[in-house]
């Protein structure tokens, strides 16, 4: 699941404040879970690992853009509850990241050990301890899952607003769910379909990251079909934009921006569109090579380098900055003239450049 | 997780009925998501699986119990939302099941495949068809985690209801999840330690199974303190007794009437009431052969009667069936006298005594 280390830019006009504020409220949610679990004498383990995932230096980009789609649809006023809601979908996003981390057997996340690795380390003596690690980890996701709840069923919003938004949440989850399906089903036997791996990019990971989050933000501001249209327009393929970078930065990305092993992904044999293209363009020694290199467990850093560079030979690497630039002027395009609060565009065209244009 | 294969005893009043509605419900929600997941295009096996495992043959207690609780507390007229919440419920215990399972490895579920054998069943020509099927079962319990949900924010009930339900719901599942913890730490390394094995006892099953589902009825009737405390009076011990008959009949209990193995327990080495009891009983020859057998991964028929034999000579079965007893009396006497609708309380009687004197 796409994710990394480093923040947006704090260029973006009141991302930084949304960060800190949605960081301090799920610092103040962990610490009162904390106090009450050790007073009950369970494990500190669990909000430990939480904690040092959900506040370890995310992007935040879900909860930036689920208060962008409140003030783009007019809110104002109390930022308590839509922060609150914010502060959930971080909460929800690290239950996903924590148990895909465990599907798949991903070492590292935000440059730190994944939680099942965290956890593993806890019990290093047990001779069981990976396995421990990994079931713990399952547990401490449907955990956060729960905890997303509690901090939505607590987000002070008023009935009306409490049923669009769960509408959205409900939806969103499920989506990404079956995106995940998708994508897990679809990994280790990457093909041409350029579709089907168009289809994963959309609903594993452009909804739920930028879509959902901006329909959510809305609805909190009591919007109208119109805007959430333009919202859709605008997030839809941005959010294709966003995953479309993601795909060409797990093959050549910096470990040190992006926070994981630039390996993981060629090693786990994703179906993405950039290998879906590389496959489509190939000649047939290149399709060979790279369906020996891609997918290959044991692939080395020198098996990489020449994967990298049949993906830049195919010509797909050029053909996903193309569909990248593509979409980003199609979400753009979306906000001419739309009917959004006037500063809110503004923001977000600035978080459309960074969430496209990033090495991280 | 405790959970069997054959279904409440039909004498009980009401709860046939209870049994069928849930059902019914759980049928047409899975039906309708699985028409929309075709319309996407999304693979059926989600919901088939699914659908296999709500429908085929729980005991459904957790609904029965809700809705007990509900009439307890003096609930009438629609029974609407209460039967949509008790389905949200199944669907959570769903969830925990797959999860459960995955965790435990277990092939068996109510006497079928578990979710993860069932899903790497269908995906058995992949070299990689467990470990896909295990990642598959995780995305299932997830998704019938957020389902619960939905069905929840769906069941139609009023401001005030819905508040006082999520907070029952909330500290049910996070303590649900501790509980597991728990009893995911201290598997593989039981020991005389009663206290702890009651603490597991009693989060990861008393509350969950007996004494929450209660009170998520009773607050659907708007019920005061004094009758939710007389329904944690009856069904805390009650829980307690429930676990404790599920952990003889993890040992003891006959595959056709419970729908797993009963090998399972005792290779798992998972930390029970029995097991504290049985190693603190025993003198030293009897404890190194239990150390011996209990959590040996390969345990055969042969060692595990030995077991077992160990289990009855130490007085350790006996000692339980004492505390089951002893529970089962406490739990009734919080009804005397109760201030419980009264043709509730000869309906909590009897799922009292279904639920300790128990073949499955």
């Amino acid at each position: 699941m796409s994710e990394t280390a480093v923040p947006l830019p704090v260029s973006v006009p009141g991302s930084a404040g949304v960060r800190s504020a949605v960081e301090e409220r799920l610092a103040v949610f962990l610490d009162t879970k904390a106090c009450w679990a050790a007073a009950q004498g369970f494990p500190a383990e669990v909000t430990e690992v939480l904690r040092d995932l959900v506040l370890g230096g995310g992007k935040l980009i879900r909860p930036v853009l689920c208060v962008a789609g409140w003030r783009a649809a007019g809110g104002c006023g109390d930022e308590g509850p839509v922060l609150r809601v914010a502060v959930s979908l971080e909460m929800f996003h690290a239950s996903a990241l924590v148990h895909d981390d465990v599907m798949d057997r991903s070492a590292t996340r935000r440059g730190r050990p994944s939680a099942h690795e965290a956890l593993t380390a806890r019990h290093v003596g047990r001779p069981d301890a990976a396995r421990l690690g990994a079931c713990a980890a399952v547990l401490v996701g449907d955990l956060a899952l729960a905890w997303s709840d509690e901090l939505l069923h607590t987000a002070g919003l008023s009935t009306d607003r409490f049923a669009a938004a769960t509408v959205v949440l409900d939806e969103m989850r499920t989506e990404l769910m079956y995106g995940q399906y998708l994508d897990l089903l679809a990994t280790g036997r990457p093909s041409t379909d350029l579709n089907a791996a168009l289809r994963i990019t959309r609903f594993k990971s452009a909804k739920y990251t930028v879509e959902h989050p901006l329909q959510l933000g809305a609805v909190l501001a009591g919007a109208g079909a119109r805007i959430r249209t333009t919202l859709s327009a605008f997030g839809l393929p941005l959010g294709e934009a966003f995953q479309l970078r993601d795909d060409l930065l797990g093959a050549f990305g910096h470990r040190e921006h992006t926070g994981k092993p630039n390996l993981d992904d060629l090693r786990e044999g994703k179906h993405t569109v950039l290998m879906a293209l590389a496959l489509e363009r190939s000649d047939s020694v290149q399709r060979t090579a790279l369906r020996r290199l891609v997918g290959d467990p044991d692939l080395d850093e020198h098996g990489a380098q020449r994967a990298r560079d049949l993906l830049t030979a195919t010509g797909a690497v050029s053909a996903v900055e193309e569909m990248i630039a593509d979409r980003h002027r199609v979400a753009l395009r979306a906000l001419d003239g739309a009917c959004l609060h006037p500063a809110a565009v503004a923001v977000l065209r600035e978080l459309a450049a960074t969430a496209v244009v990033r090495s991280s």
